[in-house]
């Protein structure tokens, strides 16, 4: 799970918050916040005077004749991590949450954002900017109608609104004699002038072939080849998603914190292939290795970054039918292709397509995981020694795991800020700690680390939950629970083509049972050095049904507010499964190996078989991960793993069913008497 | 399960065939079909001969000036069964299936249906007609573009056309330069004339107190009350399916086949009631018990089924707000509301209020299950003495079924066709026997009953599968395994508005196990005197989530084509789960009371929880039960009663899991050899 958002573009930003619940804010009532109902207003020092841009930003609202601009959270990619250049947001409010949409009037400002970051708001903004606690357009919309007249503009950046979110505003202002406005010039960027961070302009590299499933020309290939059996005939694709062109080209870079990736647009047609970069940060190698001098079919032309909507736009005065992906196309592309001329489905063939990984694509990920998992060892066996001295803490912790999986081959940094969260921190949605507020790890507390790694050949994601001390009964049935819903869900045998929205039930069934739960999601995709959070793959209502050869993290958890927090997230890979009577039937095969908490498991409450699951599980983390810490000379954290992978046995006096009656029977039988 | 349709209305219908996959075509191919190729064609005597009504038909298309005219097989009120006045699809086609449109041009007729009816289709089409075997409205415009020219008309019944269907056909046709042009006098009745049969013109009457859940009064107070807390304050209601006013009035008549219903809508506004139906159906009590003859707010004005469009559309004139459930609300209704005037929801108040039934209807609901398990136990006793002397057939069975349930106080009728299959034909996705085609009952064969009654105070719906001599081991494993999925899923605990989709697959996952699967839906809402298959609660993505006080049927099954089909189905009610930690939960409480075949239960595929389970539910049916066939005589059915549900032990040497294991080690531990 990642920090502030659940997949990997903020567009799943919404079912991320409902899934996990309205979580309730973090107990901040003793922080300092403002204070605007006194004369003056009370403000505390983390306040951002915003009054000089306000006024600016509305010379700018008057020149274009606005009542209002909409000032999303958004970049024009749908990024699940935006960059600082993109953070308008933030800058123009003073509020630095992910989430959170600002609209100005002429006369008022305010901000529209969810119970994660309402103590935050109250401790950033100053009384310029009112803050609103409901999310969604509807809200915004009943707010502008009370506050601006009739015949009014409402101004927005195209490229900052997602086509549905856009419709969503177009359909609540019907009818209401206020008009929605596209400028494409963004307003607040005209006001930020040359304070504005710089765009990132890092080399744009191409991963080596050892590292890729196909090499770019055969991904446009099959792209096109899939153009050509779609019944509409599309003459062209459009990638709007970071993700897609750094996929299709191999190519990577550094734009976006966590994900490898670069400011981009594709037009893949069928007779061109129209790379939109800054062309300065190719190399003359790379430029050599896409072909980029010549003007076949299979030469990647580079256009300009900032030339896209006017060359989609010159394309579609032909006799052309762009393909996009409506998730996470913006506005601004899709309001210059004439609706005839669109061919649209919820994802792109290069979304689809990386959504499975071929056998390179999959041995690479499963590479990547056994490095992983000496990374994460190597910090379990570091806290075993540590936390009991009580100079371990949250942060530093983080620190230190982020710091081994640099020292694997081919790391590329943490695929997220690592959730380092110890006792009731661990309870907290989005927690990450700062070297400024954290709280020491203690053998008295549960601990949850739940990180991951960017690695050439593929993104991890694991979490586990430890307990160094004597965790009580209650903590063992609940880690016990959440494990049972792993293994449940991971051992689960499933028609193929079934949604993952049909079968995560059975991740919940155990927790359900004792009436305990979860409020987040029960995994998402994940891709080969991309996005940790890759869609459309994983196990929500929107998502795609599964396939032999997709990837999915599987992590239920139990939260107990002001108390402890639990989750165990694997890496699976959806294979075939063999059933007793043939079929087309699937299954997971778990990629993480790093062993769960022995001092946290009730073995009274698994049947024989999760215990026989588990073991064959630990047999396969010895298998992978043993020859690698002997490898390396690890040999402490080789006799720590020999250790927490030991076979589990059934504990018989706790077991209340088959075995005890059985015994009795047994018993009764050879006369004895119980 | 119903024979045609998945839901209460045909709206479902889709959906069902879906969820069953695409069903085979029965294997009629010795079967005497028509062939339009030769000269003459080759027609079977099953053919009708349509060119007489088609040629009249056309001449009505010519006055409206239509290029085509589309025939749906829908009534106005989207009912799951249509009356015979409304089968104006299979008389001016002939095809008397229960799904199919017919689309008439001036120069061919078509009809599409899916592939269950395909060779009925051949058998009593006349070659007037093209069959066409795919189904939505995406082909039929398809060919309605070739067929009609430019600038063309196609003429509809806008009381035929639910307002999605519209939607598509409109979508379809856009840009076209073909329209849609609306005409509320049906052309079909106007060239049927005088043959057609006569609307149903039976009493309409009043449940007796003792059957209702609460007064009319007090249910119309109670949807007035949601419509004063609706945010858009609706002024009025308007019902168009033909179970909402039956619910609301609580009253009943016998129009509609298997449903207690009567032609009707309801406008319930803040200050009227407006009855739209055929006044001289009512008697002078009724009219009292309605409160007819006086103006206020609580008393019934009776007006013409005919007029509601009127009526509506100079209602709609005034300062008000129309609240309709959009699903089962047909064009001819929609189309006169200005659209700023509507209030939508997918489901009406009232068919969410329907949905979960108070304490008193519960009640009601649950001893309508007792007597109709004494019909089904008398049933199957007396199957055990006669089908091992060769005279039972399925059709017979079915009549005496049907009788028995006609026996038991407060009995109306069966609530679905019943679907009495022996062997092979159990395996087929819609069968029912008639009195020429039937399979004999035999001790080498299962047997499927599923059926149903309708009682004064309850609709019920039960299928059990018997065998009667020596099951094949798959034939008990597939059993075992369809009836691990009913356990599965009945004492499944989840959280308080869980979507029924979301926990559909455990009635699955002991199937997919072994690579068996179903392809229909797990379950679907019931009443108290109304829909056997009532909306929308269900297990199916377009059901509500589920709530304390619905009724769901619980009904996995097995088919192996060709050979033998499994189905096990009960009703139950949606009850609060007591839970180790506290929290709002939920679980079913099963309340039809028939025990399952013993012959066909494998129980060493049984873990102990569901034998616990299964030996509960049979003390369950011993006092629910055992005391009504008491008192009733019905000794020789107490007495098979007391037989099958005997508590069912473990079979230790089966077991391969903790039992083995622990007897082994048991014995060990005693010192004996094993």
């Amino acid at each position: 799970m990642a920090r502030a958002h659940w997949g990997c573009c903020p567009w799943l930003v919404l079912l991320c918050a409902c899934a996990w619940g309205h979580p309730k804010p973090a107990d901040l009532g003793g922080q300092d916040v403002r204070n605007c109902s006194t004369n003056p207003p009370y403000l505390p020092v983390t306040v951002v005077n915003t009054t000089v841009s306000l006024t600016a930003l509305r010379q700018q609202m008057q020149t274009q004749n606005l009542s209002a601009y909409i000032i999303p959270d958004t970049d024009a990619h749908m990024n699940e991590y935006i960059g600082q250049h993109d953070e308008r947001r933030a800058w123009i409010t003073g509020f630095t949450g992910s989430a959170g949409t600002a609209v100005v009037t002429m006369k008022k400002a305010a901000v529209w954002t969810d119970s994660r970051y309402w103590t935050q708001a109250e401790r950033q903004m100053d009384c310029n900017w009112e803050l609103h606690k409901e999310v969604g357009t509807t809200p915004i919309v009943t707010w502008l109608l009370t506050e601006i007249p009739a015949g009014g503009c409402v101004g927005f950046d195209p490229f900052l609104l997602s086509i549905d979110t856009w419709e969503s505003y177009n359909l609540a202002l019907q009818g209401s004699n206020r008009q929605l406005v596209s400028i494409t010039t963004n307003l607040v960027d005209l006001v930020w002038g040359s304070e504005r961070p710089p765009v990132p302009n890092q080399p744009i590299y191409a991963l080596q072939e050892a590292f890729t499933g196909s090499t770019w020309q055969e991904k446009v290939s099959g792209v096109r080849s899939q153009m050509q059996k779609h019944q509409k005939a599309p003459t062209a694709v459009l990638l709007s998603a970071l993700e897609e062109t750094a996929w299709l080209f191999n190519l990577r870079a550094s734009d976006i914190p966590y994900n490898p990736f670069f400011y981009s647009y594709t037009l893949l047609t069928d007779s061109s292939i129209r790379l939109f970069a800054n062309k300065s940060r190719f190399s003359s190698e790379t430029l050599s290795y896409l072909n980029s001098s010549c003007t076949g079919p299979m030469c990647v032309q580079i256009e300009d970054y900032s030339q896209v909507r006017d060359s989609i736009q010159a394309y579609a005065l032909g006799d052309v039918r762009i393909w996009i992906g409506t998730s996470y196309t913006m506005y601004g592309i899709y309001e210059v292709i004439p609706k005839e001329k669109l061919v649209t489905d919820t994802y792109s063939p290069v979304m689809m397509t990386k959504a499975v990984k071929n056998s390179k694509e999959q041995a690479l990920l499963k590479a990547s995981h056994v490095r992983d998992a000496v990374a994460v060892i190597r910090y379990l066996v570091w806290l075993e020694k540590n936390v009991p001295k009580g100079t371990v803490d949250e942060f530093s912790g983080a620190e230190l795991v982020d710091k081994f999986r640099g020292e694997e081959q081919f790391s590329s940094g943490p695929s997220f800020e690592t959730i380092s969260a110890s006792g009731l921190n661990a309870a907290l949605a989005h927690y990450s700690p700062t070297k400024e507020l954290n709280r020491k790890l203690s053998s008295d507390e549960m601990y949850l680390l739940d990180s991951g790694g960017q690695y050439w050949d593929g993104t991890t994601d694991i979490t586990r939950t430890v307990h160094w001390g004597t965790p009580s009964a209650f903590q063992k049935e609940a880690y016990t629970r959440v494990l049972i819903g792993n293994i449940d869900l991971s051992r689960l045998i499933f028609p193929a083509a079934t949604s993952g929205r049909m079968v995560e039930a059975f991740a919940r069934r155990a927790l359900w049972d004792a009436g305990l739960n979860y409020g987040h999601g029960t995994g998402h995709g994940i891709g080969n050095f991309l996005c940790v959070h890759e869609w459309p793959v994983g196990f929500q209502s929107n998502n795609i049904a599964m396939a032999k050869g997709m990837f999915t993290s599987i992590e239920p958890g139990y939260y107990k507010d002001g108390e402890f927090g639990i989750r165990l997230e694997d890496v699976a890979l959806v294979v075939e499964a063999k059933t007793k009577y043939p079929g087309s039937y699937l299954t997971f095969e778990v990629v993480s190996f790093v062993p769960y908490d022995r001092n946290l498991i009730d073995v009274s409450l698994l049947s024989p078989e999760h215990l026989q699951y588990l073991n064959r599980y630990y047999q396969t983390i010895r298998e992978k991960v043993g020859p690698e810490l002997q490898r390396r000379q690890l040999l402490e954290e080789f006799k720590w793993l020999q250790q927490h992978t030991e076979p589990l046995a059934a504990r018989a006096p706790d077991t209340a069913s088959w075995a005890s009656v059985l015994v009795v029977s047994t018993l009764a039988i050879l006369g004895w008497s119980v």
